[in-house]
């Protein structure tokens, strides 16, 4: 997977001109098509769950669908984009990316709006075809807090995070090519272990597009402070503390970037 | 993956001519056989969940085992024919790629053919030793259009295609070892949520064998049209938009394909 | 994927010899020890299936069991073994790579003993830790012939030693990398699609091996003739239809060891 | 999978500096973060099951689930720590490693620590953010005795320290790129053979770690005495018979490596 790019910090306006080059669009369009396919694999296979058994949210079966569908379509959608994007397909991704210093501000925004985008059409695309199925909605199971919720979400991202940290770092040499592939394991992993407690979402966008179509934004900052804090404990940990660069530049890149 | 070669356009004849060399029959025969083991693996595991649960289809481990079946058989049925024909396994690829200039029209004809016949033929096989089990055929949702099942097969088919342009693209270095599994993936992922819906198919082949052999051709117009559409989306954004060629060359090379 | 090496044809004797040189016992052994975890795998999870459900030849979730445990255990076994035996596992496997000339009959004998002597070596272990549980046999629909399901054999064995030749072909460059796992995903999406109709063997020593411990070993023709077939017939065409040597001296080789 | 370095045997005062290094300290948070993550997703998957399914012990697809989860969660553990700490996950890989030399015993004691603080703490964790969902531990079906289950999962913990040996051999050259995939596989083929008679564990920290926040530390010798065994046999088995180096040094240094 190669990295979007480490950009030298520099003014706010020549990082927007840095983020609307051709290149940039073709990241943007990369991580709409890559988001889109996605959210459609995951949320899709929880609505074919509830067409085949209508409680199949009760149903070790459906657990195995919704854990698999996440695995099988993460691997494929960070395959696909990740000449051009770096493959985050992720909002948590990309603002772990950002505060690593691996992606600018106005660009990581950008890839934001691309990926929430990507979410929202695909449920609406789902809806469509399927005349009016219910797009499900990640829950919390009855006897959890938000808060426990929150900080399972946060703990499994920081897992994610982590694995495409290391999936992207060139000193792997070899075991890079299997990249897309770990990080689609980690999220299918931590699916089968919290689906039935807090959704096993790991992505806001996904579980943004899917309560807007729902018609419901109830629990979305559970979807979204723990991910987004998880995402962001992974990059600095990965880069500063377990896998240190030899040069000490990237160091102090990454706190300059911080401090902007 | 090896792309079976981008041939310079010429005339009608001298292109026929180069689609009936030794190189080009032994990439039919590829065809042939990955074709026959995928569909073969595909209409066989949905009899299997038939055999086991007559009522299969509404049941959410049988959807698991069709998925995962189209994973594991199309990864390993791109995997062997990469070398030879560069693993198409479904009339929708091989169009996609005429599209995009990657084979030329003869050529993708008698693909066709290879992968039509192949189809057949696992269906024939999968009829005669089980003693007449029943050959299943795609169906579509009761409550859905012919038209929204096509555009989500054709989405679906998109997502594919593109898949395999991304599997086949020399740009990916390292990342090419798990091009087929890449491949296999995206079509697991699609099933797992299109399954109940539309049946899952992005792949006019496998719908028509086992349409002929089930003795129905009804809806085969829903498995055609929107996957081949898709496909020539998929190869022409892909190519041109998201990761074009930096010489000019292959641009043009494109637009004569479509023109001739 | 490394081929165990192509001798030059010599006198029997000669071949003996070579047959038991360090590496070639380490061969053995690697066998051994492969196959013992791909039967223990395969028939274990047969076992623990019926364990957790009394009739688990008829859910569809023991189906994913048991496909799933052929793929994970193929996949790993030839892995593990293929720098010190190419990694057959498997007689049949070995039959054609004997027929293709890519090792001696004396040293594919010995391949055989190992296979066959870990297979029922698995299931004793199996028999004996779990006090007595019943030891599982392939068996047959009851609408089927034993020709159907021979025939049914001997076409999957001829997919899945088809792919073991493509994993092993050093022509394939980067997609070497993945060559074990192809050889896992085509057991397992065959499994899926003939589970129930024949039991999906493809494997004439795990056959044996759970026949002779469950004591009856009924059918076992079936499980022999069609798979030795296919596997035959797999390794003459890959080797000089599908992807023949550009040197004449390798087909030249193929001949010669067939008319031995 | 890189290995964590052969030292030089020298006095246990170097030694024990020699593992307190900056790189060994981030090869103990590397163990620390890929056993929590691996931990999490083993006994969170069985309690996911049990959620669904009060009594999804005797249910096939909770057999499927808890598979899986062992695959993708031990594949993706092994690949982000591989290049940090050799990615052993396990106190029985470690003890494997440590026997064959591949890893000082200061150090190993340090790796087990690791393992099993961060196994302890994804229990807490799990049970905290559930609000009390039961922690489940591993337990042996009635008919079977506990040295049977012991040498079930020590020969199950061979087979898994086997292929880590064989994932992290440098002589695979390009099969090196699927070995955190390998050693996946070969965990969840076991839990598929052995789940309902043994639990499947492999992993003593594992094991521990679910036993202590259940309140019970029953039949732990079973989970230890059988894998520290079965990886002991893997470690000189592979390093000695089947695969040995060329250069007699490697040798000399293991039996130094046992004597000390």
């Amino acid at each position: 997977m190669l990295i979007f790019g480490k950009m030298a910090p520099t003014s706010l306006t020549a990082r927007f001109k840095q983020s609307v080059t051709p290149a940039s669009l073709r990241a943007y369009l990369a991580e709409f098509i890559s988001t889109f396919f996605y959210v459609f694999a995951v949320v899709g296979s929880a609505m074919a769950s509830r067409k085949l058994l209508p409680d199949a949210a009760a149903d070790p079966s459906s657990l195995v669908i919704v854990a698999i569908a996440n695995t099988f379509a993460l691997s494929s959608a960070v395959y696909i984009a990740a000449n051009a994007s770096g493959g985050h397909v992720n909002p948590a991704v990309t603002f772990g990316m950002a505060v690593g210093g691996r992606i600018n501000v106005p660009t990581a925004l950008f890839y934001w709006i691309s990926q929430m985008l990507a979410s929202v059409m695909a449920c609406i695309f789902l809806k469509v075809t399927t005349v009016g199925q219910l797009v499900p909605t990640y829950t919390i199971a009855e006897e959890m807090t938000g808060f426990g919720a929150s900080l399972l979400e946060g703990v499994m991202t920081f897992g994610l995070v982590y694995t495409v940290y290391a999936a992207g770092d060139p000193r792997r040499t070899s075991l890079s090519a299997i990249g897309p592939l770990a990080v689609g394991l980690t999220a299918g992993a931590n699916v089968l272990a919290a689906g039935p407690f807090s959704g096993g979402s790991m992505n806001p966008a996904c579980a943004f597009g899917s309560a807007v179509i729902a018609g419901g934004l109830k629990n979305q900052a559970v979807y979204w402070v723990g991910p987004l804090i998880g995402a962001a404990v992974a990059g600095l940990l990965y880069d500063n503390v377990v896998f240190p660069a030899q040069a000490p530049d990237s160091v102090r890149e990454v706190s300059e970037g911080v401090s902007v």
